[in-house]
C-alpha cells in the first residue's frame, strides 16, 4: 500500500464520518496543522498516533503501518501550483521573496528560517470588511556555519 | 530607466548610507515589509513617498519617477528558487500546500486568501534554544462567487 | 471516488441524456458558465445543488458527495494548452497581457482584477460576415493594500 | 533599432508627457486597447498612424519606421506569467478553459474563437461594493473546415 | 469511453481489416488527410460520417458516439516531438519559421495563415534520385483587425 | 561579428533600401524562400552569393564573410513559439503530426521526409472568400536503412 | 496491443530463454544493433523477420503483427536521460557537439550526418589497462540543398 | 576575459588566417578532435600547447592564459539542441539509447562507457552513393564497483 | 515484472519482517549503502546475492531474477527533488558546485570524480549539540585524456 | 557592483597572483572549502575577513564591501548541470537519493541533514590504482518537530 493510497483512505473515511481536522488532532495529540500535514502524507506518525487515528477512521492495519513510514514528501503535482488557493502562496514568494530575504538577513545575518524546526498556525480573524486568514509561520533561525 | 535599475540604485545607496529598512519605512509611512517590497520593485509608491525616499537616498529624478510606475512584479530569477532562504518557503508550499488548503476550506469554505488585500509582519522571537523567525501572513478571505 | 471520476460520470450521463449546460444550470440555479465550471471539477456545489444535479443526471451518492468537496483546481494537462480553442486565450494573454496591465493600472491604479469575485458570460453575436463569440469577463478590482 | 527599444522610447515619452492611452488612440484613430497593444510592440501601424504617434511622442524617424514593421509578437517573459494582474488571466484559462470549450462547442460546433479577427474592450463598472473591471472579448467564430 | 480509447479501437480494427486511409475517406466523404486526423482524435465527425466509419470498422455504439464529440486536440506526447518523422517538421519551423513569417508579411501584411480554415494534401512525387514527399498546406490568410 | 549581428545588418539595410526578398533572391540566384532563410542566418552562402548580396545591401566585409560561415541553426527564441503566425505551424504539427506520420508511412513505409534535401514554396492563392496562403513542402523520402 | 507491450513481451521471453541479441539478429538477418533497436520498439520488421523472431521467442500473433507496425520512436523517458550509461552519450553531445559540427562542416560543407541512412557497430576492444567500448557511427552526409 | 570570449577570439583569428583544425592540432600535438574541443572551450591546454596556439593565432596573453584554465564545460545553448547537425546525435540517443545500453550490458555487465577516458575520430568515407561521415567513439568501460 | 515492482516487493517485505539494511547487507556481502541502492533498483545483484536476498525476504522467483537485470537507473520523480532530505543534497550542489570544481581541479587538474568507481559511507557522529550525519563520498579521480 | 562582478575580480586576481585556495583560507581564517564558497559568491564574509582578502587580492573598496553582503545563492546556470564534474554529483543524487533517505531515516528517524549547519572537506586519497577524491559531508541532523 503506497502512502498515496493511505492518504486517499484517510480522506474518504474523514468525509464519510464527517470528522474535522481538530478532532483528528485530538487523536495525534498535536496541532490541527501538523495533523493535517501528517495525514496528507507529509509527516511520520508514532505507533501510538497511528493507532489512535486508525481507530478513529477505521483504517486497515496496512494503512496504520503506512502512516509510520517516513514519506517521500512534496504534495503538489506541478512545480508551479495551478490551484488558486495554493498559487497565492507561490505568488507571495515571487513578489515578497527578496523582501523576506533582506529583512531576515538585516535582523539575523546570513542564514535561513528552518522549515523543519518549524510550526504553523492557521486561524480566522474576524473583520467587519470580511474575515481574514491569519497564518503564523514560526521557524528557528539557522545561521550559516563557518568552518 | 528600468525598474531593475531603480532597484539597484536604491540598494547601492542604502548600503553606502548604512540605512535600515525601518528607516526607509519612516519615509514611506508604511511598514518595513511593505517598504522593502516597494523599493525592491514590487509595489508602487505615491509621489510623496517616492519623493521622501528619493531625498533620503539621494536618488535622481528619473528614479523617483520610476518608483511611481506600477512594476511588472515577480522578483525571482527561476520558477524554483535556488537561494536556500527563499527555497525554504517554496518547500513549505510543497510540503504544507494541501494542508493549508484543507484547513482554510474547512474553516471558510471554497475561496482563497488574498495576496493583494494582504499584509505581512516579520519579527524575531527570542528563544533560549536559538531565536526564531516569526512571520505573520494576513490576507482577506475571498469566497468564490456564484453567479 | 476522485473528482476526475465524478467529472467523467457527469459528462457521460449528460451526453447520454442529451442535456444542455443551460438545463443543468436550472438545476444549480446559477448561470451556465458557473455550472459548467462546477461540473467540470472547478467549483464546489452546495448540498441542494449537488442533489438536484444528481437527480437530473442519475449520479450515484458518492458522486453527489464528491461535487460538494472543494476541488484541487486547474483543468488543463499542460502549462501551455495544446487545444487550439483554449490556446487562443493563452495567445491573447501573451499578445495583450501587457496592454491589459497598462490599461487597468491607468484606470484603477496598482492592483488586480479578481479571478474569485468574478463572473463570465459567453454568448453568440450574430454577424453577417460570420457570427462572433462574445465573452464578458467581470471581476472586482482589488487594489494593493498598503500597511 | 529593435522593436523592444521602440517600445521603451514610447513608454518613456508617454510618461514624460503625461499622456493617456486614450490620447494616443486619437492619433491612431483606433481604440485605446488596439493602440496600447500596437505601441507595446504587438501590432503594426500604418505609415500615417506611426507618423501621428511619432509627432505626439517626439519619436525619432527610426522609431517611427520601427512601428510599421510587423513585430515578433508575445509580450511576456515567461510561459507562466509572474505578474499577479496578468497571472489572474492565466488562472482563468486554467480554471475555466474546459468550460469555455464546452460552451462554445455546444453553441457553435467544432471550431475556435479567432484571436486575429478579434477586438477587446476594457472598462470600469461602478459598484458600491467595489468597482469592477469589465473586459469584453469579441472574436469571430471560425469553424473547422472539412475537405 | 475516452477519445483515446476510440482512437485505439479505430487503429486496431483498421489494421485487422487491412484498410487504407483512402478507404476510410470514402466512408467520411472527405480527403484522406482530414479523415486520418478525425479518426486519430483531432476532428469531429457528423453522425452520418461516424455511422459509416463505424460500419466499416465494426465499432461499438459508444465509439460511434465518441467520434461525434469535439475532442481535446493535440496528438503528441511532448512539446518537442521525439519521433524523427514528426521532429523534421518541428525542425522546419525552427529553421524556416522566421523566413515564413517574413515572406507572408511581405505578401499579405500583418496577419496569419489560418490553421482552422485550412486543408492539407500529402502525395508522392516520383523522382529518379529518390521519390519525394510533397505536402501542400493551404490556409486562409487572416489579417489582424484594427478596432 | 556574430551571425545574429549580420542578420540585423541585413534586415536594417533591406528596410532602408526598401528591397523585396525576391530582389535579394536575384542576387543569390536561388528562390526567395532559400534566400530569406539564408539571410536570416539559417543557411550558408557561397562567396559569390555573399558578395552579390553584400553589394546590394552595402554590407561591410566582415558581414560578407559572416554569410559564408555555416551558422548554428534555429531561429526561434522558445521551444513553443509565441508569435501567432509561427505558432499556427506548431499547432499544425500538434494536431496533424500523427496523421502525417500515418499517411507517409502508408505510402512509403518506415522513414522520414528530409528537412535537408528539401525545398519550400510560399505563394498567394486568390480566393473570393479571402485569399489563401499556399505553402508547398517538398522533401526527399529517406527510408530507414537496415544493416 | 501497444508497441510498449510488445517490447515488454520480447524482453521477458528473451530473458527466460536466455537468448543473446546476436541470436535474435540471426532471426532478422541483420546486425545485432539494428535488431536490438527494432525489438526495443524503434524499427519496423518485415513480415518474414517478425515471423522468425516470433517463433524464436514464442510471441503471440498480435505481437508478431505489432512488430510490423511503424512505431512512434523515442525510447527515453526524459529529455535529459537519468541513466548514467545513456547520460554519458548526452554529455558527449554537450561537450563535443560544437566540435563535431565544426569538423564535419570543414570536411563536407553545410549539411548533416543522416540518422536514417545510418548504421552503428558496437564492439569490445581489448586493452591491458581495461577493455574499451568502441562504437562506430556511420551516416550518409546530406548536403543542404539550394533551390 | 571569460572563456567564451577566448573562444570567440580563436574562431575569428582562425577564420581570418584561413587555418584548418588539423593545422591547429599540429600546434597542440594532439588530434584535430581534441584540439577543436579544447579551442571551443571544453578542454584545458598545457602552457606549451596554449603558447603554441597563441603564436599561431596571434592571441593576446590573457587569452593564452585563459586556455589553461579548466572551463565550465557544456557547449550548447539548450537541453535539446536546435541545430540540425547536432540534433541528429541527440536523436540517435533517443532512438538507440536503450539499444546501446542493452548491448553494452550484455557484453560487459553493469557499468558505463567513460566520457573522460575517451577519444573520438571523425573521418570521411568515400561512397559512390554519397560520401559518409564515420565517427568512432572509444571509451574505457568502467564497471560499477561493489563495496 | 518491472524493476519498480521488484523494489516495491522488497520494501513491503523488509517492513513486514522488520529487517534493517545492515541485515540485508549481510545477505549481499556488501555495505549497507551499496545494498540499499541495489535493492532500491539502482544496482545489479549477482545470482548468489539475489538468491540470498530472495530467501531472506521470501521473494518470488521472478523478483529474484529481476534483481539480476541491469536497471534503468535514476530513482527520483523530478529533476529538482521535492523531498526536503534529498533536496538538501541538490542545494549543496547548487551552492557548493563551483567550489568543489575549483578545489578538485586545483588538486588534480582537469578531470572528474568517478560516480562509478565510487563508494559511499553514511554514519552517525555523536555531538552534544545534536548528533550529525557524516557522509563520505569516495571516487576515483579520472583525468581527461588527451589524444 | 554586483556579486558576480566581485567574484570575477576575485578569480582574475587569484589567477594573476597565482594564489591557492589554501592561501586565501589563511586570510579568512577558515577552511579552504568555506573560503572557496564564500569567494565564489555563496557565503558572507565578516569585515575583517573581507579586508584581509581584499589586501591579498588587491580588490577595490567596492568589492571588499560586496563580499560582506549576503548573496543570492545558487552558483549554477541550469537546473541540471552540464559540466561533467558537477554533473557527477547530480547523478549521485539521482542514483543514491532514495538510498541516502532510507539510511538516514533508519538511523535517525524523520528529519534531514542540515545544509546550513554543515561543513565539507575535500582531500586526495593516494591509491596505487589511481588516486581518489574523498569528500566528507558533515551536517547536523534536524528532526522534524511535532507541534
Amino acid at each position: 500500500m503506497t502512502r498515496d493510497q493511505v492518504t486517499q483512505l484517510v480522506l474518504d473515511s474523514k468525509r464519510r464520518k464527517q470528522l474535522k481536522w481538530a478532532q483528528l488532532a485530538e487523536a495525534t495529540g498535536q496541532s490541527k496543522e501538523w495533523t493535517a500535514a501528517a495525514l496528507l502524507g507529509q509527516m511520520t506518525l508514532s505507533a501510538a498516533q497511528a493507532g489512535a487515528v486508525g481507530r478513529l477512521l477505521d483504517l486497515p492495519a496496512d494503512a496504520v503501518d503506512g502512516l509510520q513510514v517516513v514519506p517521500y514528501k512534496g504534495s503538489l503535482p506541478t512545480a508551479v501550483p495551478t490551484d488558486p488557493l495554493i498559487y497565492r502562496f507561490y505568488e507571495l514568494i515571487n513578489v515578497y521573496g527578496t523582501s523576506i530575504k533582506e529583512l531576515i538577513h538585516e535582523e539575523f545575518g546570513d542564514g535561513i528560517m528552518s522549515a523543519i524546526d518549524f510550526s504553523m498556525d492557521i486561524s480566522r480573524e474576524a473583520d467587519p470588511k470580511g474575515d481574514r486568514v491569519r497564518i503564523v509561520l514560526n521557524g528557528k533561525f539557522l545561521p550559516y556555519r563557518m568552518y
